[in-house]
C-alpha cells in the first residue's frame, strides 16, 4: 500500500448517508476525504452552514471549512462514494462512471443494472470483475440494501456447506434506516408499523443477485432460492434484527451451522482489509442473543451476529441475525467495498 | 337475563392481570366483584394498601377498601377469575375446582389438562362442554397466551373457509405482556430481545387444541396443522402485532380472505354478550395498518385488527395480525369466557 | 341552547391540529363540521386523499368525502377554527375577521395584538369583552400555547387566593406537540432535546397576558409576576408534565393549596360547558404522580392535574402539574373557547 | 508508578455498578481486579454463574471464571470498590475499613459521616486528608449521587471564578441510574416519573459538603448556598440531563462563564490521571445542546457538558449540564478517585 492516502470524494455528503461517511472515513489508513458534493441547495456553502450534522462524533474542522461542491463530474479525486438520495442518484452516478469516475454507491438505482456488481465483500468479491464489461470509461459498484447485508453475510458459509432452498425472513428495523428526519417520533414511540416502503421486494431480490454466479458475458446468473420477506419499523436506534428461516439442500445439525458460522472467514479478511472485523459472523449463546443495543457494535460495527438457532417445524432451522444498519448496512460496508477495490488494483495505483 | 348481577372473586387480584380484571369489570352489567384475593403476603390487609396500583383508571373507593381474602376456596361468590401466577395457579384453581367453584383462569398450568377447555368464546365454544366431564364438583375453564388470542380470532375465518396447512408467525410483542414489574426499562428502550421464555412452545401448541374437535370421550382432538412461532419483545406498551402466513387448503383470492375476515361473526356476536366485539377481526385498508398505538382499542380491545395481505412466495399468503394483548389477550378475553358461560346456563341461574 | 347545530369550518384542516379538532368535534352537541380549508396544495381534493391522518379514531365517512376548500372567506360558516400554520396563520385569520368570520386560532401570530383576547376560559373568560372593540366585522380569539395552558389553569386558583410574585418553570414536553411529522425519531428515542424554539419566550409572556386585567380601553394591562421557563422535549407521545416553583404573596399552608386547586370551578363549569372538565384543577395524591401516561386523560383530557407540592428552599413552594398539550391544550381548548363564547352570546344566535 | 498494577477487589460485584467496575477496569494501567465479592447468594459460585451480565462488553474469561467471595475483610485486595447496595454498605464498609482496607465506595451510607470525604477529584482532592483522622486502621472514602456530580463539576470554576448564592435544578435522568432491574418498562415509555426516592435531598445535600471547606479538626464546614433540586425520571439510557439556575454572588458575562467552563482542570488533570477527561467540563455551542445521545460519551464518558447559557428573568444565568450517570455518575467517578489516591500516596506503594 502506497504511503499518500487515496482522495476521495462524498456524493450527497449533508444526508445522514454521507455524514456517517464523514464520520467513518476520519483517520482511515488508505483514504482521505478531499471532496464533499451536495444538491444545489447546499453547493456553494462552507460545510458546517450546510449541514445538520447528526452524528455523535464532532464534525472535524478541516471538513467543516469545506466549500460544499455541486455533483457534477468535475472533481479531483477520482474515487467518489454516492450518498445519494434514489431521486437523482441514477442520472448522477452515471455521469460521473462515463467521465472516468469511480463510483461506490449506497443508492437503490444501479443495483440491478446488469454489469454492475451489487456487493458484500465476504460474499461475491468476485463479481467486481464485471466492472471492466461496463462500457464506461469510469465504473459504478453498488452496496445492497441495509437489511440485505447482514442477512446474506450470516447465510454466505451456510449456503457454501450445505446449500439453501427457502429462505424466509422477518425484520425488526431501527430507525436510523429511515435516514434523517426519516421516522417521525409519533409514528414510532409505543409503535410498531409493519411496512417499509419498497423494503421486502429488494429483501426478496437482491440475495438473488449476491449470490448469483458470473457467467462467461460477465453478468449474474441469479440464485435460485425461494425467499419471502416482511419488513417492521422498531423503536430501536440502530441495529437491524431478523428473524430467519431456512430450508436446507443438505442436512447439518446445529452444531455444524453454529461452526461454519465461527468459522467463516473471507477475503476482506485474508487481505486484512481495515474495515474487516476478525469475525464477520459470531454466533452468540445465550437464549437472549443478539441484542440491537448489545451487539450492533460487535466488530466495530461491521460483523453480524447470530443467535438462538433451533430447529423449525416449517423449515429446517430458525435463528435471529443482527447487523449494524448504518455501518455495515451502510457507509461501512461500502468503505470495505473500496478497501477491497484497492487491495485488489481496481483503483489504479 | 336476571336484575341481580353474579357476584364473583378474583384470584391473584394484586397483580397486573388481577387489576385488569378490576378496572375491566367496574359497571360490568351481569358481574359484581365481591371478593379480592390474593397471596398471604396481602391477605389480611386493605387492598389499596396492598395493591401496587398501575392502571390508568382510579382504583374505586369500595374496592379499595375491601379486605384481601386468602386463596382458599371458602369464598362466597360461586364465580372466581384467576390470575394467580403460574407458580401456584396449579394447586389452588383445582383447590377451587373441587370445592365447586367454577374457575375461570387466565393461567397457564391448566391449558393442556385433558378435560379443561382452552376457549376463545368466537372460535371453539361448543369445547364448554368438556367441562360436565371434569370430575369436579366445580369446573376449571382457561384462556389462552395473550399472543395465541388474536392470532386464532384473525384464523378462524381463515379455516372455516378454505383451511390452513400450514401457519408461521413472528410477534412483537407489547412489555405489559411480561406483567408489572415485568421488562426492565434497560432491556427494552433502544432495544428488541428475540426472545420470550416458553411463549413460542404456547403459540405452537395451544391454536392445535382450540381448533382441534371435540369427541365422543369429551377431549379434544387436536387440528393437524403444523405452526413455527418466533416471539420478541419489542418497545410497546400495549399490543401484539404478528407477522403471519399461511397455507391454505383451498385456493383463496384476496378478496375472499378479506371478505371472511370483515364478515366474522360468531356465539358471542349472536348472544351479545356485552364484552364481543361487534366485529371480532376487521380487515384495515392501507399498507401501513395496523399498528398497535393505533388499532389496539379497536372494539373496547376485543377485536383483531388484519393489515397488509399479500402473497407469499413461499406460502400462500401473509398478512399482519394485531390485537390488545391485556384486553383481548387476557382479563377481557376471559371475561368474554364468562358471559360465554353465563348466557348458555353453565353458571347456574 | 337552539336545537339547530351551529356550522364551523376548519382551516389548516389537515395538519395534525387540524386532524385534532376533526376528532374531537366528532358528535359535538353544539357544533358541526361543515367545511375544511387547507392550503392550495390540498385544496379541490377531496379530504380523504389530501390528509395523512394520524389520529386513533377513524376518519368519518361524511368528512373523508368533502372537498377540501381554500382559505379564503368564502366559506358558508361563520365560526372558523384556524389550525393553521404560523407562516400563513396572520394575515387569513385577519382576512377572515375582516369579512366577518369569527376566527377561534390556536395559532400563536395574533395572541399578543392588543385587541385579541388570549384566552382560557377557566381563566379569562372577561377578556371576550375585547373583542367588541377590535374593529373587525368579524373577531378573533386566540388560544396560548400548549405549554402555557396547564401552567394557568393549576396557578389560577392559587392566584386568586394567595398572589404568585416569581414562577419558575421548567416543562418535560410529549412530542405531538412539534405536530407530525415533527420531531424525528432519531432526536428523540434514547434522549432528551433541551430546547423548543420560541417556547421559553411563549412561556415567559403569555402567562401575563392572561392574568392581566382588563382597562377602560379594553386592553390588557399585563399581571406583574416574574417568570423563568426552561422547555424540554422528551419521548413521550401526549402530555406535557411541568416542574413548578412559586413564591407567593401571601402564606398558604400545603392543605391550603391542595384545598384551593381541588375546589376550583369557574365560568366554563357554571355553564355547564360540553368540553368542560367537572374539575379543572385535580390535585393526586401519592409521591409519584401525576405521570402523563397514567393522567393525562383526566377530565377527557381537559383537567390538569397537580402533584407532589413540597416546600422550596428558593421559592415557597414546588410542585408538578401535568396537562394533555393536544387536547387541554391545542384543539379541546380552543373548542371550549367556542363553546364559552357560544353560551355567552358572542356567536349570534 | 510501579510496573506491578495494584490489585483491587469489587464488593457487590453481581449488581449493575459491580459489572460497570469490572467493564471500565478491564485493561485499567493502575489497577487489576483480583477479587469479586457479593451476597450469600452467590458467594461460591462461578461469577458467570452468579451475575446476570447486562453490559455491553463482553465479560472476560478470567473473571467469568472467578470464584465470587463473601463481602468479609478476609480478601487478599487491600484495596476495595464498594457497589454494594444501601440496605447492606453500611456494616460491610465499616468492618473492611477497620480491618486495614480502603474502602472507596459508590454506596451512600457512609457519605455524611463526618470523618468521610465525599468526593470529586476536580472539586475537592484536598478533603482526602481526613481519612488520617478517621479512626480506622483502613479508610472510607465516597463518591457522590449519580445526579450530583455532573452538577458540581459544572458548578466548580464558576463559583471558583464568582461564587454562588443560590442554585436551582431540575434533573431528566437515565434510567440505568435505577440499576438493573430496576425501573420497569412499563413505568418509563411514553412516561415521566417525576419522582426518584430519595434524590432531592442528595442533591439539596450532597453539593454543601463537597464544596465545604476542611477545618482544622479535619472535618468539613459545608457551604452556605441555597439549593433546590426537583428530580424527574425519563426515557433515556444513559446520561443525566440537569436544567440549573444560579444566583452569582459577583456579577459575570456569559462569555466570562464559558471561558472558566471551558478552561477548567484539576489536579487529576495536572496528574494526567488515567480516568480523568483533558476537559472535565466543555461547553457546547449551539441551541439544542447537550443530549444525552449526543454528548453523554464526551471524554469517554467522565466530562460534563453544559449549554444552552441564556440569563435568566430569576436568578442570574440558567443552563443545561450533561454527565454520563453511570460512568462519570457512578464507577468512573469512584476509580478516578483511585486513582488520585494512588498519584498522592494514599493508596501506600
Amino acid at each position: 500500500m502506497s504511503e499518500k492516502k487515496t482522495k476521495v470524494a462524498i456524493l450527497g455528503a449533508t444526508g445522514s448517508v454521507g455524514q456517517k461517511f464523514i464520520e467513518l472515513l476520519s483517520d482511515h489508513p488508505w483514504f482521505e476525504i478531499s471532496e464533499l458534493a451536495a444538491s444545489d441547495r447546499s453547493a456553494g456553502k462552507k460545510y458546517s452552514d450546510a449541514v445538520n450534522w447528526v452524528m455523535a462524533a464532532p464534525l472535524r474542522r478541516e471538513l467543516a471549512d469545506k466549500i460544499v461542491l455541486n455533483c457534477i463530474p468535475t472533481l479531483e479525486s477520482k474515487i467518489v462514494f454516492s450518498a445519494l438520495d434514489a431521486s437523482v442518484a441514477g442520472t448522477i452516478e452515471e455521469d460521473f462512471a462515463k467521465a472516468g469516475y469511480i463510483v461506490i454507491s449506497n443508492s437503490r438505482n444501479h443495483r440491478f443494472d446488469e454489469t454492475v456488481p451489487l456487493m458484500v465483500p465476504e460474499v461475491n468479491a468476485g463479481h467486481l470483475e464485471m466492472i471492466k464489461h461496463q462500457g464506461y470509461s469510469g465504473a459504478i459498484v453498488t452496496n445492497p440494501n441495509c437489511s440485505t447485508i447482514g442477512l446474506v453475510l450470516a447465510l454466505k458459509p451456510v449456503i457454501d456447506n450445505f446449500g439453501i432452498e427457502a429462505l424466509n425472513v422477518v425484520t425488526m428495523q431501527a430507525v436510523s434506516g429511515g435516514g434523517y428526519p426519516g421516522v417521525p417520533s409519533m409514528d414510532i414511540l409505543d409503535n410498531v408499523i409493519p411496512f417499509i416502503g419498497g423494503e421486502e421486494d429488494k429483501m426478496e431480490r437482491e440475495p438473488l443477485k449476491i449470490f448469483g454466479s458470473l457467467n462467461n458475458a460477465f453478468k449474474v446468473d441469479p440464485a435460485s432460492m425461494k425467499i419471502s420477506a416482511q419488513c417492521n419499523r422498531v423503536s430501536v436506534i440502530d441495529g437491524h434484527t431478523e428473524c430467519v428461516q431456512v430450508k436446507l439442500k443438505r442436512k447439518a445439525s446445529k452444531e455444524e451451522l453454529i461452526k461454519v458460522w465461527n468459522n467463516f472467514s473471507a477475503e476482506p479478511q485474508a487481505l486484512s482489509l481495515p474495515f474487516a472485523p476478525v469475525n464477520p459472523v459470531v454466533y452468540l449463546e445465550g437464549e437472549r442473543s443478539p441484542q440491537p443495543r448489545m451487539n450492533r457494535n460487535l466488530g466495530r460495527g461491521m460483523a453480524a451476529s447470530v443467535g438462538r438457532l433451533r430447529e423449525c417445524p416449517l423449515f429446517d432451522y430458525k435463528f435471529v441475525v443482527l447487523s449494524h444498519n448504518t455501518i455495515r448496512g451502510a457507509a461501512g460496508g461500502t468503505i470495505l467495498i473500496a478497501e477491497l477495490m484497492k487491495a485488489k488494483g481496481y483503483l489504479g495505483n
